[in-house]
């Protein structure tokens, strides 16, 4: 299956096929100086099958984690193509999560201010949501995604077979974001959710979810209004991530689940809460409550004004607020612990 | 005077107009936190005056010189814009030359992904070309411009006022580019280098200079084609400027003059060096050749394959053709020394 995204001059495809890795020369331009940035937790056979197919391929992997989205590791990639004699025709390939893509897609961006890219997203989260998009950046001085660039990729290579391997609780991690996007914006996927078996599913909701997100992101590719829908749960989401992520134990996708729930009405909340238990991912948790608003505050470079934020009042509907910092304070103090 | 650039939804004026930095409030839209960066060789009334029209300005002096266009200042520019909560809405403007707008240039493109950015050139050089055209970047590894990426001002403020105390040898090196860009493409204003006084009539050639400009980058913004012409003299150019320029002696100007020369037939060559006897600029360099064609394939990331480079077959046409690297040789091995 191809979805295609329609932005004024880098439209996209995006090829969601089982084994599609095994015949990339049929997809991907790889006769070539081709730098595949790949971390230490994605099997090695994925970028090593990749490399099979470039005619001058480099391999560098990073260390599994956030803290790789590092201004260093940039400056290591970059000085990577320089040593080899890359040129504006070469190109960079990601093959693995949404850290991988989001670094590697930045010195794409940047080196001799961008030469292609593609993306080989490996976990679910990356292949419902951040494979798409073009939004690459590293984390600085402890925020999350303040350096980077809008940089779209030439393709987007999604195998479900690569996510095979992949624990259950990354996979569910992943799925938070394309229930995410159905809440907002797809009432059949929000039922299939609902009545359907998502597990079983994931390559249907996988194309559902890059069919949302393809569509939102070519209707506004830099976020100047709608492609904010795409940030339900975040804003507070983000927040508990800070204060209980990465070292804290809890996942992205799980923390989005999190905040969806605390910015929900009760009667859209009681329909969100048996899907998340399905999915075996949270809906309360238990942590400093004062701590998380600081870091939303401190994540959205507010002071003193409001900050945009997605509600969803019923399913498969959205709106975008403009919401006060103590309302925002309130939602949270009630919210968790709860 | 206002010249319109016309960028698929990134077009900008540019506007050329005497005292214009003391009326920037008509032009620019201050009323938000601002980082103006400048160097310290920028006489320091330009910086304040603009941040005496700003609400919440952060006023960055960098050292003079290539040097400073590093990823460290890259760094320290987004730190500052973190430290003062800068969001998207807020704004960076230059206040200098090449160096201050293409470093301030990639900071505004990388933070948050991009914000608004302002660009007053304080010299000739930065005047007639570096100001326009969204092209921002460090240099890395001791390679100029490898990092970067296009960033479009919002708009452009030439203040042919600020550019009265510049030393004679600068607007002589600003020149060297009007001068490039009418030797392929402007009949007219060559003839005007021919016949007038540049000296006398600066303002009218900055004016003709980024008319052309404009319409270069409006007609190919990231450089697949038609924006190469602007490239003109500038492939071996850079060569002499890495083994004569920074610490050598010559300015940016100086060695594309010398790169015009060297690449220019003789009929051509025999009515350009008048002129760039008429503007003091060089027309024969002493330096070792070998360094310079080492320097100029290091540049390109040239291995093997030629490099694509800009001819003047006659004043007023060009040719963009790829030339073998012998041959690139072999017009160095001539025009050095001689």
């Amino acid at each position: 299956m191809i979805i295609n995204t329609d932005l004024k001059g880098n439209g996209y495809p995006i090829i969601i096929e089982r084994g599609a890795i095994n015949r990339l020369s049929d997809y991907l331009d790889l006769d070539r100086r081709v730098l595949i940035v790949t971390d230490d937790g994605v099997p090695e056979i994925y970028s090593k099958t990749v490399a099979g197919f470039c005619k001058a391929p480099v391999i560098h992997c990073i260390k599994q984690g956030e803290d790789s989205k590092s201004l260093a590791n940039f400056e290591a990639l970059c000085k990577i193509m320089l040593d080899n004699d890359f040129n504006r025709s070469d190109a960079v390939v990601a093959v693995g999560g949404g850290v991988v893509g989001d670094l590697a897609g930045f010195a794409a961006a940047a080196y001799m201010r961008g030469i292609d890219f593609y993306n080989i997203p490996t976990t679910v989260l990356s292949a419902v949501d951040s494979s798409v998009g073009g939004k690459t950046a590293i984390n600085f001085y402890g925020v999350k995604n303040i350096v980077g660039a809008f940089h779209q990729p030439k393709k987007v290579i999604v195998d479900a077979d690569t996510l095979k391997t992949l624990p259950k609780r990354h996979i569910s991690n992943g799925l938070a974001e394309a229930l995410k996007m159905s809440m907002t914006l797809d009432v059949q996927l929000f039922d299939h959710f609902k009545h359907g078996d998502p597990f079983k599913d994931i390559e249907k909701i996988i194309a559902s979810s890059l069919m949302i997100k393809a569509d939102v992101v070519s209707k506004d590719e830099k976020e100047k209004g709608l492609r904010k829908v795409l940030n339900f749960g975040h804003t507070i989401g983000h927040g508990i991530e800070s204060v209980k992520g990465f070292e804290g134990g809890l996942y992205h996708g799980e923390c989005v689940a999190l905040g969806m729930v605390i910015v929900s009405p009760v009667h859209v909340r009681e329909e969100l809460i048996p899907i998340l238990e399905k999915l075996e991912l949270p809906t309360k948790v238990d942590c400093d409550a004062e701590k998380v608003f600081e870091a939303v505050m401190h994540d959205k470079k507010s002071s003193g004004e409001g900050i945009d934020m997605v509600f969803c009042p019923e399913i498969g509907f959205f709106k975008i607020e403009n919401t006060p910092l103590d309302k925002i304070k309130e939602m949270i103090m009630e919210g968790i612990g709860k």
